[in-house]
């Protein structure tokens, strides 16, 4: 018997969308992009620190955007039963300067993500630690002997989901569920926390 | 600016010896060794294992213990306001079935560890999930372009401690400081956060 442990996506699965979130308080449209609409995360980033740069948006407002935010319902409740019985790391293409609030109501669960890099409150880049880093934490964590669990929702979480020995598509869109047929499917956190169950033994 | 993460040594720094707190709790003196006293973990596992079998206390008398048992004073608060700017992982040599009621009481932090092997609740063997498991943690955190702090208290944290970019010892034996005496060495909860506050820049 494998020890296991659950890596899980931040964003959608148990948070909002920040980007989203941005977008509807600021009224900048295009901010609604995410990595479900545009595969290629440079791509979408680029486009964003843009759009922020253009409409004078700096750190702090979308801080106080994201101090505004709740998790997810239900997804304090998932966490906690999560924790109750394995381990759990949350992988997320988010940036350290936006997850703190979030981290706070989540419990402090451990979040490897990214950073911004900042200028006197602008954003004037991102750093991404590494690439690929949702896929390489699960190797590694493989590589440690574990059992690793997947938990995600959009297309930069599919590399995690096929690198991990158990992959969960949660709330998934339609496009990324046909294409990717061979993973479960859920779209609440009773049937993720079951699939999680069943896959721990 | 690298983004930093910090590994911990859980008992000894965050909670008690739980088999110093089986020894007193049972009377059973040979159980008070630690690796601070036995460098190899596995010649110290097996005698741990045999005293268990020889005096017939099974797994559930062993949880009755750790669940008498509470962290160490200001542990609680100094992993708080550790989570509250910087990623956290656990990483200890203790076992799945020992740490959940001290994990509860901490909070639920991340926690690498190994299994032990129950038959009808008795403990008939243990699982080391991979040999050398801190050091190897700390090199694949490194691998995904993360600053490693570790802190540790003994024998078997020197390897993590000498993997990371900034090894710190708490309250360390007098014989493991003046082994390992490049190492800055802290006695009390608020050091070791002033110590890595400094090293996390």
């Amino acid at each position: 018997m494998q020890q296991c442990i659950v890596t899980l996506d931040m964003e959608g699965v148990l948070t909002p969308e920040i980007w989203i979130a941005v977008a509807e308080q600021t009224g900048i449209e295009r901010l609604r992009l995410t990595t479900r609409d545009v595969p290629d995360y440079d791509v979408l980033m680029r486009g964003r620190l843009k759009l922020l740069a253009e409409h004078g948006l700096k750190l702090s407002d979308i801080q106080a955007v994201i101090g505004s935010l709740r998790p997810l319902p239900g997804a304090v409740e998932f966490l906690n039963a999560l924790r109750e019985f394995t381990q759990v790391i949350i992988l997320s293409d988010t940036f350290e300067q936006f997850a703190q609030p979030l981290l706070r109501q989540l419990g402090w669960p451990t979040l490897l993500c990214h950073r911004l890099v900042v200028v006197d409150d602008r954003i004037v880049d991102y750093a991404l630690r590494i690439p690929d880093q949702k896929r390489r934490t699960v190797e590694a964590l493989r590589g440690m002997n574990y059992r690793v669990i997947a938990g995600g929702d959009s297309y930069n979480d599919i590399a995690m989901l096929q690198a991990a020995d158990v992959g969960i598509l949660f709330r998934a869109p339609d496009n990324v569920r046909r294409e990717y047929p061979a993973f479960p499917a859920t779209d609440d956190h009773a049937g993720l926390l079951s699939l999680i169950r069943a896959a721990h033994g």
